[in-house]
């Protein structure tokens, strides 16, 4: 069995604590599965920061760029709001993603028939959806230049930041989608605001060439990206693969999760494109929620969005599928059995914290 | 009694429709109240460039600006899809919007209660629910400069646009946030991502400063843009105002609209800033709906948020506050009657037309 490189870079809040529980995962089936899974530890974000003054220092990029895949836990803190723009805990993440060039960012959006009730939307909207955000990662407004505060003089300063997309970063990302689609219930909606945003005009025209030339058989319609948040919450199961930028698919994403009920349950998968020898990619796995500073260290934080990121990273970067399929229906099993972390309590069920919920999953699996 | 000078603008779509309603309540104000409206109207949108090949004329821009209000419906459809971008419909809108400066856009999400039930929402989440979202509408990325779209030869092109704040733009739209919350709840959440831009940077620091300076009595708090996406789904009622900018307000009030199950129901205002003679400030009113033209023409539209938006012209353009109440009872008064236009039908309602609805309205006031 070939070694499996992993790198571990927890982060802050309850990123460590999500992950210890994975670290459990891997160390069983290491043992009990011979899998071959050498681990890796790094720091990123605010913790980067206090040991060394950077969001994530070279010698862990390093690792990064040699690991066949990174698990990321959480980012920030109120600790380091005052910290240099350059160094912020989202540095950390924006940098990883970018020297990787993880410019695919896959979001399931995924309605536990054992969590319907505890989404604030009523049960029939959200029952048994599952939709895919497909964000692009390493382009747009998150990276394009200018990005600066200019002094103007008299009190008056400007900020700017430029969103930018070519051709072929438009192209590579709606290729994703549609080989995506494919697997799934072969449709894809692409959403930009091509009345306002160049960009946007951009987006759609290649979009629409990407398919024509090449996925004419996968179903592609557009929407505007304000009309696509309303219609995420007015009636999400209309949608398979959602495709959009950087800065809406970080709207959209997060908008998605909230439907589901299951925030503390979502993960996300970020790749990069296929070694044209290997086929191999460069990726990274983190929670679709953040670093909630407010209860980490408590032991309540809910670990599954982690693991299940720890099953997608089975999925698209091992091509151990027996295993992540085996690993989700341990979670799912875990909730039937009406174990439930704080975030998703409600009556009936048995409350149990973090490493309560890690060691059930373990047993389970 | 003074003059009130109106321009209607019905557009496209659905929008003529829905003006003829309000067309309807101006004529019966004059005979009945003596109002002393006097309207004039215009072309703005697709009908503009079918007429004459812009989205708006100058003549009609100069009617505009010489208005003590405009009354805007709606603009776009399919037919327009291939024109030209600078006179695409939208155009005609945000020539409207830059040139008579209107940079605060006030769009409350309430929840209407004869309507809580047809929110994809649980009735608890949105029963009662009375927000109001304030967005940047002259700024951002709407209107900085790049904006194009560039040939970079090999088949690739490159979409820019940029995204730009001013010290002085942030500080005006945050003195109304204030001064609105002020006569509200008394709480701002601004909303911006200053994790990754530095606009957001320069907005959070912009309206804390204005906070400290002069408004230290309202409750001020920041959030995440994409964080505040999802509290406006998970608990849309932990807000009061809400103040961020052109592009988040966007895609964040349209979520919010979505939240009240009311979507055809909730009126706009933009301002401009007031006079610092008389006090007047430049103002137009539109539905947050669009022009719907898969129903243009068919008589169902729901021309609610049209006359909704005609009862706030009756208060911030021409402080008519009891008329502007009795209008909104009068609205909330054939509901509690059961009326429903199509979007808004349930069972045991009694369905009526655009024509009917508006017919209703005026009879109640
Ligand atoms: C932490 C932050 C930089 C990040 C982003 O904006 O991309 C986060 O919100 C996400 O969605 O992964
Ligand atoms: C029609 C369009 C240009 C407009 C916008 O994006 O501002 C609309 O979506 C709105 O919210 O008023």
């Amino acid at each position: 069995m070939a070694t499996r490189k992993l790198l571990l870079l927890p982060g802050d809040g309850i990123g460590p604590e999500a992950m210890a529980e994975v670290k459990k995962l891997i160390d069983m089936m290491n043992a009990d599965f011979n899998a071959g899974f050498e681990t890796e530890e790094g720091l990123v974000g605010g913790c980067a920061y206090d040991a060394h003054g950077q969001s994530i220092s070279d010698a862990d990029m390093d690792k990064a760029m040699a690991a066949d895949a990174v698990l990321f836990g959480a980012v920030g803190g109120p600790k380091w709001d005052g910290v240099p723009y350059e160094v912020r805990p989202e540095a950390g993440l924006l940098r990883l993603r970018k020297e990787m060039e993880l410019f695919a960012n896959l979001r399931p959006a995924i309605c536990y028939p054992a969590l319907a009730a505890t989404s604030s939307l009523k049960p029939e909207v959200v029952e048994g959806l599952d939709i895919l955000i497909l964000r692009e990662l390493t382009g747009g407004v998150y990276f394009g230049e200018p990005k600066e505060i200019i002094d103007l003089g008299n009190g008056q300063k400007r900020g700017i930041d430029t969103q930018v997309y070519d051709t072929y970063e438009i192209e590579r990302i709606s290729g994703v989608a549609f080989e995506l689609a494919r697997t799934r219930s072969n449709r894809v909606c692409s959403m930009e605001k091509h009345n306002v945003m160049k960009s946007g005009v951009l987006w759609k025209e290649v979009v629409a060439n990407t398919h024509k030339a090449k996925y004419s058989d996968v179903e592609l319609t557009h929407m505007l990206a304000d009309a696509g948040g309303m219609q995420l919450v007015r009636w999400p199961k209309q949608f398979d693969v959602i495709v959009t930028d950087n800065l809406f698919g970080d709207m959209l994403s997060d908008v998605a999760a909230m439907l589901t009920g299951s925030l503390g349950m979502l993960p996300s998968a970020s790749l990069g494109a296929p070694d044209e020898k290997t086929g191999s990619r460069k990726a990274l796995y983190e929670p679709v929620h953040g670093s909630a500073p407010d209860i980490a260290g408590q032991g309540i934080a809910n670990p599954i969005a982690m693991i299940a990121s720890f099953a997608m990273c089975l999925r698209y970067s091992f091509n151990m599928v027996e295993e992540a399929d085996r690993l989700e229906k341990a979670i799912a099993s875990v909730l039937d059995d009406g174990l439930r972390t704080k975030d998703l309590m409600s009556e009936g069920m048995t409350e149990v914290g973090t490493t309560a919920m890690g060691d059930a999953i373990v047993a389970k699996y």
